[in-house]
């Protein structure tokens, strides 16, 4: 694949998005539920947020991809997560990972490392200090904040992608996506983004989207972390701070058109 | 009642809110908490957000009207509503139903239906994917979104109210609101409503608001609905998206006079 | 300290949280966890919100400031409220209490008491409803807005501030803060912030934030309210009403300098 074929990829997606309405089930944290169900449905795909036990494996029967946000764990959760994650496995439905925190404490670094061993990840997105942590290469985090990052967030993708037989995505100035073969690098975002609460959550929301409509998670991963930054971009434009950049950012989601993402999209293959 | 007067009625029913301030305790779900607080605060009532069973009954004596809100379920809220709704009851106290996601697994559905056998609901509002999964005259809902409605929302609304001795109100292009003998129908609106999440739980919530002012549920579901929608159609001529859109129907929600929603107001009669 | 030296004391703070970004770590309610969150962000702290009682001591162990929030009180809650408050008191780290909706019900108000009975809060900060039923001296609370305030609020505050060992930050259009000797008043704000879902517990955070930099909690609480009264003073010459201000406030947020703040500060000495 050369970046101009990734550019159609990643806007072909976007442009199924729009036409299949795909149900992305979040059980996610308290913190994003609004955030992330917004996004959802501005780029097109329908939101659920449930996490009962009594309900989950129900809801995502319907899903055409599950979010799995650490966030704010608690026990009961994290069953509810086993639960819908295992149905999820059954059917083929894509599951996206996000270890918020991982690194932080003892018991977010553990249950991820146990969500990873009892479940299938099609896709694990986080940043360098989550990422690091979790697979042994280093990376410090305090509370949700990636405070020392990886020096070879490639490798440590790569590395970790086999090791959890999942595409890895490490967000940073350059995002980077592995499959354990395949690495591509996204350059789109801007410095706002670290101002705003949630945006690797909603970023998360946005690469299940596209993992629920385009069956290579490599390129699904890719996807969904380039449009999340082209419109972060746009929206810079006319924002004169985090909570303004917000709002525009939610707009120029809602307004973006698949021949933007197409043109606009910095998806780079580094191997 | 012709059109006119009921125009004078939701005027004056949100000229009450604003003079009396009721408290709308909330049991609802995890996304719109936020959402629904602000718009219960922009009205003009005061919101509460209580769901521990050790507070519930007590949070409900001092409240104009209760709401509960099925859209993120687990069983301590549901046992919390029973005690809550049950208070209500013995006091009199307006109860708002919003079986959001109804229909999409079945403990929705199920947990749903109890809440309409153990208590009385003075008003259920939902939309007709909801409705029609409730009462059993079809209709399709995925996650929380209304995929298929009913042919006969107003049928349905009069059975439904019949049924379960409540108004019911049916969300969508022309809001429907009936208590099984007169029906009337809510025109006011804008699109936008669609891409914005949570809407018809802050619908809901202004609902909840008048029928703590206002004696006749029908008029309040109507006035509430109304009262929203004008609302969403000042909204649109400033916004540029569904997010600015949001942010200008608060505000808007927030100048809304009387006299602009009397005059503003487009309910109609229909049996 | 003269009111020149109060404004130089908290806008050093300012520059402090800026850099040495302290975490802040929140037990807190369901409704405002984005908002406090953003609000954390935007001071130039991290935010985490973390409240499994398998986490909390963990987490609290990295923070430099703890804010327990009774929003929307649940036992689970409570225990890890206990859990994480006594690991604070351990290591010396700050722990801020907001006793939200206390006098509302008896579970609210006898939690409230139980936490300044098993904790040794740093800064108490609620509205005159809550620090007056807390502290016996009267008040009235309807859901978690105060209804009936204190006559003498200076006096509550000291009076309350010696029985519990903690500073008393009571909010009002004159904030009063006390530490049972030294009283001071901050006359920053804006009538929107009442038009606002969450002004106060945005306020109590900020109140963390300074407190995780500045030693003495009397000023951290002074510096905290200040900061935050000023953000909304800039807020409302652009804003269009509660919704455009809350964005507004934020922006202002991040832009705020330590030397606006030493300027703009209105801190005055009452004791």
């Amino acid at each position: 694949m050369n970046e101009r074929e990734l550019g159609r990829r990643v806007g072909g997606a976007l442009r199924r998005i729009r036409e299949q309405k795909p149900l992305v089930h979040h059980i996610t944290n308290l913190v994003v539920m609004s955030e992330t169900a917004n996004v959802t449905l501005l780029v097109g795909a329908l939101p659920v947020m449930a996490h009962a036990r009594e309900e989950v494996a129900d809801m995502v029967n319907l899903a055409g991809a599950l979010v799995l946000n650490a966030g704010t764990l608690e026990p009961d959760w994290v069953e509810a997560m086993i639960l819908a994650g295992r149905r999820a496995n059954e059917r083929g439905i894509p599951v996206v990972l996000d270890p918020v925190g991982a690194g932080a404490t003892p018991y977010r670094t553990e249950t991820n490392l146990r969500l990873l061993r009892e479940l299938r990840a099609t896709i694990v997105r986080g940043n360098a200090g989550e990422i690091g942590s979790l697979s042994g290469a280093g990376g410090v985090v305090r509370g949700v904040e990636s405070i020392r990052g990886v020096e070879d967030p490639v490798g440590v993708a790569q590395n970790s992608a086999r090791r959890w037989g999942a595409v890895v995505a490490i967000t940073g100035k350059r995002d980077v996506v592995a499959d354990g073969e395949r690495a591509l690098g996204v350059d789109n975002g801007h410095p706002w983004l670290t101002a705003v609460v949630g945006t690797g959550c909603m970023s998360t929301t946005l690469v299940a989207a596209f993992a629920a409509v385009e069956p290579d998670p490599l390129v699904a991963a890719a996807g969904g972390q380039a449009c999340f930054g082209l419109a972060a971009e746009l929206a810079a434009r006319e924002a004169r701070g985090p909570a303004s950049f917000k709002q525009a950012l939610f707009d120029a989601l809602y307004h973006m058109t698949p021949e933007q993402l197409e043109d606009g999209a910095r998806v780079v293959v580094l191997a």
